[in-house]
């Protein structure tokens, strides 16, 4: 059977490790995928988690047991979030992004795997140690966003709908009062979409007042289950009052300036 | 400035390449990077591309000229392609999964990160060649595959909306008749979301008897734009004529059978 070099072997276990987020890998898959001993294996993760750890670009962690191995959690460095941040604020900045009724046009921004995959990749790491079940969010412009976090994670996706679907089984719906425009909204979730008592992360692309999120929280009661943390790309400061308090945004909107362009920058960090 | 072993480099950009997938990455931005010589850096990368190649992971072309360097694309070994393919099948075929009307449940699927990555994996492999400017989908399932498709080429997804929203800006709506049920329905498009003369692959979850993709195919005219490739996950044989011919599907459902499970099976390869 075909031995591999060192190298060969890093290259390997990288790649793996970084497509699997957050999964147990027994050991003896890569002994048997490489025809290796378990100690040079070893030292093959050593040389990998220190490399990752050292440029901030996630860890990787012993999971003790007989259906034990390691795992991969991804991180980005101090270093990378802040520029990330700073461009995505500029670019947001830019001349006819504010569109009729002073809304910010970020479809371009929320649709680029790019930019998604770095904001997601903050976002996780905002909730990784929460220990989430599930990452859910409401349809439709949060979705990108929603998914790479939970695909950062290893974890299920749920996706709430405005109105329930034939394809879906029996929903639960619920109504709630969006906090801005004070209108009734429906939303409504397969009801084998989530097991009892599960806890879950909302992500979503924009907040203003935070009805949806209430909304949210509502509708997660109704299958026993609850909110562990509130996520969002963009955090509107336009609206007077919030209704939720306790959540992580990336990106601060303060209104349209006297130039017609949007006015924004990079959340403060809470230390 | 701190030297890094090979193995190091390696690890780095390993992680590198498999997140910024088909994107040229000059080989400055790695000698910078480990303080090394290019040729150490050629070096690592015929070990990179030699072993992602060798396990069926992807390859590395390199891209000539002076805003040259080398890009990484996404591939998925024959063998663990069919066992993926064979063990969704499976998964679709569980009890309990064929709700009332004979549609066949699915969320769970199409919001299972593990699973929508190798799907969006094969497909991607499936239309690199095309060298496509936009992926393409119709809200709702189909968006965490369209997502993936469009992160693993690198380029920009699209959501095509059932109605126009304010934070869109101005819309073109087509009408188009669904095939299966032959209902008349609406999709929109934000005017800025693509350029004039692109090609666009159109992504979904699942495909009866075409009348989306059509649709597709005629709101991109108005865009001075065509459909490059189709591809879905599940494409049905439960209707009597498609009205499209040529696209990819990864799983073919034939219905439900005696036992009241569906009839699942991966779509034969077309050689």
């Amino acid at each position: 059977m075909e031995k591999f070099s060192r190298n060969s072997r890093i290259t390997c276990i990288t790649k793996i490790l970084i497509e699997n987020p957050n999964k147990v890998i027994n050991l003896y898959h890569f002994t048997e995928m490489f025809n290796s001993a378990k100690s040079t294996i070893s030292e093959d993760l050593l040389v990998v988690r220190d490399t990752l750890s050292k440029f901030g670009m996630g860890r990787i962690e012993t999971v003790p047991g007989a259906a034990g191995g390691i795992k991969f959690i991804n991180g980005i460095s101090e270093e990378e979030k802040l520029t990330f941040l700073d461009n995505l604020s500029t670019k947001l900045m830019e001349n006819n992004r504010i569109i009729p009724g002073n809304f910010l046009y970020m479809l371009d921004i929320m649709y680029n795997p790019e930019i998604i995959h770095k904001a997601g990749l903050i976002l996780a790491s905002s909730f990784d140690k929460l220990n989430p079940d599930y990452i859910l969010t409401v349809e439709t412009k949060g979705i990108p966003l929603a998914y790479e976090v939970a695909r950062l994670l290893g974890i299920q996706l749920i996706i709430v709908r405005r109105d329930s679907k034939v394809t879906e089984g029996p929903t639960v719906s619920i109504n709630y009062v969006s906090g801005s425009t004070k209108r009734i909204q429906t939303m409504s979730l397969s009801k084998r979409a989530l097991k009892k008592n599960s806890g879950c992360i909302f992500i979503d692309d924009f907040m203003k007042a935070g009805g949806t999120a209430l909304g949210i929280i509502d509708l997660l009661k109704e299958f026993e289950s609850e909110v562990l943390g509130i996520g969002v790309l963009v955090d509107s400061f336009e609206a007077p009052k919030k209704l939720v308090h306790n959540y992580v945004s990336l990106i601060q909107f303060n209104g349209v300036g006297e130039d017609g362009r949007g006015i924004l920058k990079p959340t403060p960090e809470l230390d």
